[in-house]
């Protein structure tokens, strides 16, 4: 329990919320450029933006879900649907900087959601995969639902997972040594979110497998 | 707890039924146009019709979902399956009367979803959430397993979800000034039915983002 | 509870880590011709192979599922990932081999499953339900997240369904009338071996629905 309270927990609030923005934007950016209507905007940035820590909630048996009790992070994607919505000329030319929220996003869910899962009992191996299940499960959804395959996934897109498993697996380790404090954690937020940041700037790739025949489908 | 008991177990166990029945017919109906196996198509109805209440009773901790527990619940979206499977042409030809029930079972789950959430304790606008993704949730999975765009989130489908939370509004207004009454259930319900009719009718759609550039691309 | 010791634990843990590693080998491999990167590939293994254990678990209440629980279940796939990264050519060349261990690994799940979901104290029919959706849930995870029509619903492709519904619903006979022993289920799990075995020599199919029109699309 007291693992919750890394930060205070108003600081921890803030920094959830600052989080569930920058994802449910990348989600309605998706759903404008994808053609839906106002509700499926709002749809996929509530999608974007909570399913992520709703599955990890589902599976840590924290019922109802944090997306479901808490007023703040259910209201805070239709901020994002109506920034979106009225103004999405404008957030697509500030493209960059909404990817470097989002990465400030992969950054804090890595951490909050690996804390949490340990905080419910699991083992560290296992919180570190909800923590990394936290940071991109909603982006998975995301592209799930707009019928497209999971970027994550994907060869040809800039490193997204290892930056938050690094994150997730500092913050096992802090636990693991016992030295899991406010610094510490916000440490490993730093990393993941400086890991993302580089991969994006010199298009740090991950291979595909060995000895790909060329037959093999280009996409 | 007394909240689920709006109306008699009875006719509540008839009304859930029948939504479930022509949910299934429309997840089968699509099945069929997939080209899907006989066993594809029962998987597809079953899916449709109990998807929604079965994301609704996990978030809510309400397991085994009642789509495992109730056998009547199971073993409808079969018989849906069976009657697709030998007159789907006789089907599709009413398919304008399959729309309406459909309408019908909507206005029905967005209701019970909503009653069965507040019951089990979750907030006013988390409940009236879970009541909306009762109603379109298994037409949402249904989409994603026939590998399409949920037609709930396509701009070129008349209204589909304002109708289930507008129901589902009421519901959380009656309960907030306590007139809560399968009299107000009822016209909750009847609401729901009839806007979406009225959607339908008129084709009635939600607007895309404003300033949309014409490099959009259109579907 | 004794009902889940049908074999001895360590046996019966065998038997799961083998059908995890060769469900997981089909994830990767279709992670490597959908051309994912290396953690692509982990993830597509890592859901094929516990995806359906995962699903029947939430539906129980068995929080935290064994997916997350038992080391050993999480560590399997990633060793499949390395095993198709470096040696996927030659592991297309047995892809034969490979469609037998699949089968293998349906007779084992969908028997475990039953038997598993029984013991939370589910009803025969959703037992066997669930023990289904074990065997067939990550495969049809695999190919939503691969953005294509699941395998198992499409007319096109040998029956797999139905030798896993009959080795669960020889489970929960054998539940019924009291003869569950590890030779009954031993004898379930062969029984959807083999089936599924002969579907794929025979090229056993399901029928679609009955007078379908030409006009249907054939995909």
């Amino acid at each position: 329990m007291q693992l919750q309270q890394l930060f205070s927990p108003s600081v921890q609030h803030t920094l959830d919320v600052i989080g569930i923005f920058v994802f449910a934007i990348s989600g309605a950016l998706l759903a404008v450029r994808k053609n839906f209507d106002v509700f499926g905007i709002a749809v996929l940035a509530e999608v974007t933006a909570l399913g992520g820590g709703l599955f990890r909630d589902l599976v840590i048996g924290a019922v109802p879900p944090a997306a479901f009790t808490d007023l703040g992070y259910f209201v805070t994607p239709l901020l994002a649907t109506l920034v979106v919505f009225f103004l999405h000329p404008h957030v697509e030319r500030i493209q960059a900087a909404v990817l470097v929220f989002d990465a400030a996003g992969l950054g804090l869910f890595c951490v909050s959601g690996t804390t949490k899962a340990y905080s419910y009992g699991l083992g560290l191996t296992a919180s570190a995969t909800l923590g990394l299940a936290t940071a991109v499960g909603g982006g998975v959804l995301r592209d799930v639902l707009a019928n497209e395959v999971p970027s994550l996934l994907r060869w040809d897109r800039d490193l997204y997972a290892v930056p938050a498993m690094v994150g997730a697996t500092m913050v096992v380790l802090c636990i693991r040594y016992d030295v899991l404090t406010p610094l510490t954690s916000g440490l490993a937020v730093i990393t993941a979110f400086v890991l993302r940041l580089l991969a994006m700037r010199y298009h740090w790739r991950a291979p595909r497998a060995w000895n790909r025949r060329s037959t093999v489908t280009e996409e």
